[in-house]
């Protein structure tokens, strides 16, 4: 991605690929076959997984990414062949496991002193479109008690958004990440602002409830100064949860090798939810210094991704021997 | 002005016609010379009263305005000749008096049912760009207290700016009309806002005091959550105080012609404030339906607009006997 880091992604793929050469090199042969397997554009949309897991639709191969080529052409760019998608598909039950190594992307092993993050599942996201209207009218002629700015319920609804999903115990997220008021001038009071939404959390459920809320709370608002709130869902990914098994595995490895865990979502999305519909995934996190990601400024240090590889091998080793 | 409506200038302009028109046919002769004035482009920053006041620098003329043309390239395109610009200025005392009707553009004469706004003065008005800065991070992997939020502070502003300008007595204004957040995506915690902030008084040390309250409140929000403000003030326009003569001669008029009044500030710029610098000047509002203006919606009853033609003849006549 542009602006990105060296650490998401590389990381989980280099450990992958270390883990395969330490089976290799110490002859080991496992009771599974083991493949190794390098996403293609997973921040693009976890488009190589769902070609996997056969959720990938025809149609989004024509959607135009930021670099300017259609999906499907920057799959022919990078030697990919689009004849082929669909030999990739694999059905539910053709593996036995998922497990990937990743950075966290946030700050809480580095916080809690924690080497080993054992992912419980990767977040639903929700998101909306919000526009807010009210009446543009001119900044200098229109008393403050006559206004119906729809600036002013913006600034109130993020608030109140914050205030909502900080209100219950947990993990979930609740973010206003682009606004633009309209028409957008200094002497202006804004008619109409537009804003994101995004709520993430594990449970589903959980989402819906703070949404609903979230919408109460906007009509009460909007009728503080004669505005309205539009609520337009763009986008919906389920929770994936991650198998417990697996999660006992990698503590089990984790444990044996004198590391210290902590059982976390992953906030963030990873191809691990498209695996997830195969067979059992599981995802074991690394400290990222900083919480940082999505930056030149990511890192992780070597040593915790040694930390990581090594987990990623005995866990495999452990499923492989438990696993039918 | 584009997707400006048909009252606001053209009413001042026609009543003052229509003024010179009654008295040459009633064969008035007036003790001063009269004259007309119809000025350019106001709303582009008063460029023609501004040229005559000898306030508009050479250096404005090259300007880009909204049409794609420079401001000396829009004159010359209307009609005008840009090496006669000298020529119009006047001095100080170079007017015995100046008289202008406007509509209201703003809701308070017709919600009071007041037929003559008597100007006080034109407020002045004071525009800064406001930088936010937060840190810019995963907004699914960032927990909401690990957050430096530029949008959540940027929102405690916009109600703080709010609660701060209604918190006193009195008509100052104060108006978020421009935001952006960056990196602007729905999926990032903003890690920079930039808005705008206008506040408008016929007190130039309430605006500054006003202002005041503001940055102190910004230092607490960010210290809230890590974030900082910084203001960078774009534009400042003293306030211009409409001559106490003037104003009592309108009130009287309009009394005579059994017209309600309310003295009233002008929360938008006039030309009446350059030409105030040259002698005694005042301003007569009639009142505009709904409060709206700048758009095509905006309207004036002929009936008030009548009111204000009436009401600036009998002013003038007055002035014409009484000033020197």
């Amino acid at each position: 991605m542009p602006e990105g880091g060296n650490y998401d992604g590389d990381v989980g793929s280099l450990s992958a690929i270390e883990v395969a050469k330490a089976l290799q090199e110490s002859g080991t042969q496992t009771r599974h076959p083991l493949e190794v397997v390098i996403f293609q554009n997973e921040e693009g949309g976890l488009i190589g997984s769902r070609a996997i897991s056969g959720e990938l639709a025809a149609k989004e191969l024509a959607l135009i990414s930021q670099s300017g080529k259609s999906i499907g052409e920057g799959i022919a760019f990078i030697g990919g062949d689009l004849t082929r998608l669909e030999s990739v598909k694999r059905s539910k039950g053709d593996i036995a496991a998922y497990v990937e190594v990743h950075i966290e992307q946030g700050g809480t092993l580095e916080r809690t002193k924690t080497d080993i993050g054992v992912v419980e599942g990767i977040v639903g996201i929700d998101r909306w479109d919000v526009t807010v209207e009210g009446f543009a009218n001119h900044a200098g002629t229109t008393p403050m008690d006559q206004r119906h700015d729809a600036m002013l319920s913006a600034a109130r609804f993020t608030l109140a958004v914050n205030r909502i999903v900080t209100s219950i115990p947990g993990r979930q997220v609740g973010t206003i990440g682009r606004i633009a008021a309209f028409p957008g001038a200094p002497n202006v009071i804004p008619g109409k602002v537009v804003l994101t939404l995004e709520l993430r959390d594990l449970d589903a459920a959980k989402i819906r409830r703070l949404f609903d809320r979230i919408v109460a709370e906007s009509k009460a608002i909007g009728a503080e100064n004669g505005t309205t709130f539009a609520f337009n869902e763009t986008n919906v990914h389920l929770p994936a949860l991650t198998d417990h098994r697996i999660q006992a595995a990698i503590m089990r490895a984790s444990h044996d090798l004198r590391l210290s865990t902590r059982i976390m979502p992953s906030g963030a999305g990873h191809d691990a939810q498209s695996m997830a519909r195969l067979g059992p995934a599981g995802m074991i996190f690394v400290p990222s210094v900083g919480g940082i990601s999505h930056s030149p400024k990511e890192f992780s240090r070597p040593e915790d991704i040694e930390n990581g590889a090594n987990v990623l091998l005995q866990t495999l080793l452990a499923l492989d021997a438990d696993f039918e």
